[in-house]
């Protein structure tokens, strides 16, 4: 696509407020990454879309060449903003930064992303708790597959798609394969570029996502990108991978790299932990980044337990690291014809260790 | 002088707790720095001074190849411990970081700078404001004399000296002719490998500060490095050059950088002023730094404002390159013979915006 090539199955680092936090662009690019995700919502609170789109859009503003996916908002309006109101036309709120009232619509949300200069924008869509009624599910996803219709609009209207933007259609049906098969088969209706599944990673836990993932990504088009937001811990996109996803976001790693948590082949890591203290080998000794490269976990301990920002930052761009190589490693097998074999080994060696511990 | 040359007038970035806050060491030398110094009291509580002998010394702890200077302990002591007691064998204190109590000597400071593997060891010695009596500077300075020679004899000992380390020599006496005098005939008896002008840069103002420093450096040999310790500002170490000092360090470009000012030619820019929110220019357009190179001022308002970590990073790089590039036009300068014009120029154009608005 324009800006440059997405080798899939992709990892894309979450850059909320136009930065992946703690790290640079070029090192985010030094890790692998084809391409990062921006926050609707985050970004048209602060620094405002209009002021990004007169300072260049998100690209220039921020330093990053390579393309940039930016969610709809619909997720963070539900989970950050105060005083929300629902309705047909869309989610009007308080900023949680000035208190100040917004409205986000499926039209809003398209000409924010026009805006800001995405390349691959997301549908606005209506998000409810998985332990939702079947009703209000039902309801939810109809309602999104309405605004689906008006993202496609609103996206087609604002020239995006003619400067060659893409725009993604979000399933939605929580767990439930009817529900499911009902949004996508709205979608395909509609006709969208790629294909996200929305809805999930919200505390269902890996089992029950996997579950909807064993029907989920079928009822998608095969030939387009199909991309499980937020998600995940490693296991979850070995796993998601084997059931068909391509696309994967997630504030996980540099998340992590901030509070002291480190991946490996083998587990995450505490660094915190005493035992790290005169450790002098690397995170992670099959790692390639530069941080295993130079760095003992005796000194990331120390930063760590400091409080010294570059404790954070090198934390980060080893985790990206991390979740980037996973994702080269997958592409590598599944054109090896090796994706089983590889799965099954990633998980034995990670779960031996024991997950999140 | 062993792990590489140091070009003077030097500017030593500060990396206190084994990090230059906010930069990778690869980042500090692509600045320009030659040498950074160590925080012995920051160091000898956390991680220890053992334990970073035991992981390879401080250079290889941190990945930072040239020379480090590690200051006594002295200053820091009196700054940040707790319950702090003072006699003739030192000052024994409460770690402020867990209650542990410690002794800080000129033996002690000797070895644990040893332990670090500093390349510039500087002697323990006593402080006292310069709102002091004559009486009560006159004997700090003495009994830093003495303890002088009890840090030439530690260092001696420890065999550091031949394995190639250098031990400087603190002059003090406030701002007083007469015992600066005193003091560095005193060091000078004792012998060092280079000479510190202490106890200013402590509230006394520039005007009084550059008076004291009309007499002081002159005091002590011209064939031997004469080093600033704390300054400080850029038109401080403009005028504090021109009054024959070579080495300086200071944390206002880190610490300036992590609250959101920016040094430029030009004076000062407090980048969260909302003026500069939609400035699409660099910080300062003569910069050669690799920030002025790529980010606007809007983006590095945003980043500040956002509170994000990448704002700290990069306005932090950008200030120890504006330092670093002051030093190498001040040499320059002094190469060229033009240092009077030089600096009559910096303070032109640098007052004229007004330093610290």
């Amino acid at each position: 696509m324009r800006r440059g090539t997405i080798r899939t199955p992709a990892f894309m680092p979450v850059g909320t407020a136009a930065t992946v936090k703690a790290m640079k662009p070029g090192d985010v690019e030094a890790a692998g990454a084809d391409i990062i995700l921006g926050n609707t919502y985050h970004l048209m609170l602060r620094p405002g879309a209009e002021r990004v789109a007169r300072l260049g859009g998100l690209h220039g503003f921020m330093g990053w060449k390579r393309p940039i996916l930016t969610d709809s908002g619909g997720y963070q309006v539900m989970s950050l903003a105060d005083l929300t109101k629902r309705s047909e036309e869309g989610v009007s709120f308080k900023s949680h930064l000035d208190g100040t009232r917004h409205l986000l619509s499926p039209e809003r949300s398209m000409e924010i992303q026009r805006l800001l200069g995405s390349d691959i924008v997301m549908a606005f869509d209506e998000l409810v708790p998985t332990t939702s009624t079947r009703e209000v599910q039902a309801a939810a996803m109809e309602r999104s597959m309405r605004w689906a219709k008006r993202s496609r609009d609103g996206f087609d209207a604002g020239g995006a798609h003619a400067e060659g933007a893409a725009l993604f259609g979000i399933q939605q049906g929580a767990l439930d394969e009817g529900l499911r098969k009902a949004s996508a088969d709205a979608l395909i209706d509609i006709g969208f570029d790629g294909y996200a599944v929305g809805g999930l990673a919200v505390g269902e836990g890996q089992e029950a996502m996997f579950g909807c993932l064993d029907f989920a990504p079928g009822q998608l088009p095969a030939d387009k990108p199909r991309y499980l937001m937020g998600v995940g811990k490693p296991t979850d996109i070995v796993g998601a991978v084997e059931r068909g996803i391509d696309m994967f976001d997630c504030v996980l790693p540099t998340r992590s790299g901030r509070t002291g948590q480190a991946f490996t082949r083998q587990g995450p890591v505490n660094i915190r932990n005493a035992r790290h203290a005169e450790d002098q080998g690397p995170i992670d000794p099959a790692c390639p980044c530069p941080v295993c490269a130079t760095w003992s976990r005796a000194y990331l301990h120390h930063l760590v337990r400091a409080g010294e920002i570059l404790g954070a930052m090198l934390m980060t761009e080893h985790n990206i690291w991390f979740y980037e190589t996973l994702m080269a490693d997958l592409r590598v097998a599944i054109t090896a014809g090796g994706l089983t074999a590889f799965a099954d080994d990633f998980r034995a060696r990670y779960q031996q260790a024991g997950e999140n511990k």
